[in-house]
């Protein structure tokens, strides 16, 4: 299935990066835990940093109730949402084609809140599966209470785009073959680190096998 | 100095989380290499990722001079720039007090295009240094033509806030006295690798030492 171009959501700048498979669309909101999402309050942009989590084309959008951004975007505002994935800086042999290796993802549409208490539940274990996959069945579950704290939205897919750039700088014919300087790219990664237990753990724990798995395992 | 909170630079959730020094917000943006700057197109929000570099409490964007978000942002409308840097994954006892740890900057504005030949000369600099140190007085310098290919803005800190979380989950006393799960944080960190030199380049080459050194560097 490929995506389907609207005028905003078709890339104008360097078209040879646009890649039309939803299947990349999909792998850059996977490979990433942030989206920045953006809505328009009182006739000016506000862009702020958001959780997120995706099922088929549906991504959730998540945060506290009390949240400016999420507030308005559940208001059936238009929203623009953000998901990029650094790989590396691009040192070209001239300063004017230094780049950036990244993947990233812009969607546009309107958000709709989720409301039914098994709707909800639903976009709250998708959301939690995606910042920390194994804690919706480790964890103890969400009290009614805590579910109604929450503000959970679903942004519908159907409008996005999705921008890459990889390989090696592009740097003009003159330069390349003038070879008076170097070029490449330095790589970018995600890494995750040792996992630090909270310090209010009563006795001897083993660090659970969802947390030690992801840690052994690559990001992004 | 401390930043000065206008009504929507305020941090309206997570009051304790507000730094309201303006080092710490000079040192979320001086961390990321890449914003998300968003602009108002059609009365519908836009965010795209844009390269940045700061150069006191001037932040500089830039892009190529097609790119929409940066043609809209040069005329003169209200901007809004997000910088985010992700430290890890809070694994609470509870699923709802899961959470990241990181550092968010948010800066509202206008932004100013940067037209002058000496003035943009300095914000390429500013942006060539932030996203690849060193390689301003090494790389083939810009070109006229290039110069004026390039759109550079510049935006005020004026009005921005910055909001930090960090340490371990705030799982609620009732779960931390049952002392049933784990609990703690997954750290999460940016991570060079090693150059990759552009297959382009003719003859032995070592990789230049403004790259090794910030290949051995940490980062964010």
């Amino acid at each position: 299935m490929t995506l389907s171009p609207t005028p905003r959501s078709t890339i104008r700048r360097g078209r040879h990066h646009a890649a039309t498979e939803r299947a990349a669309l999909h792998a850059v909101l996977d490979a990433a835990l942030v989206c920045h999402l953006a809505v328009v309050v009182d006739g000016a942009p506000l862009v702020l940093p958001t959780g997120y989590g995706r099922d088929g084309d549906t991504l959730y959008l998540h945060g506290s109730t009390g949240a400016r951004s999420l507030r308005e975007a559940a208001t059936g505002v238009p929203v623009c949402v953000a998901v990029t994935v650094l790989d590396g800086v691009v040192y070209a042999r001239s300063a004017f084609d230094h780049s950036m290796n990244y993947r990233a993802a812009v969607v546009h549409g309107t958000a709709v809140p989720v409301t039914g208490p098994e709707a909800k539940l639903h976009g709250l274990r998708v959301l939690t599966e995606h910042l920390a996959p194994g804690s919706w069945d480790y964890a103890r579950p969400p009290t009614p209470k805590e579910v109604a704290a929450t503000s959970v939205l679903a942004l519908d897919l159907a409008e996005a785009s999705v921008k890459i750039r990889s390989g090696p700088p592009g740097d003009e014919d003159e330069d390349v073959a003038a070879n008076e300087r170097w070029a490449g790219v330095l790589p970018l990664r995600a890494a995750w680190g040792t996992p630090e237990p909270d310090p209010l753990l009563v006795g001897d724990w083993e660090v659970p096998p969802h947390v030690t798995a992801r840690s052994r395992a690559p990001l992004g």
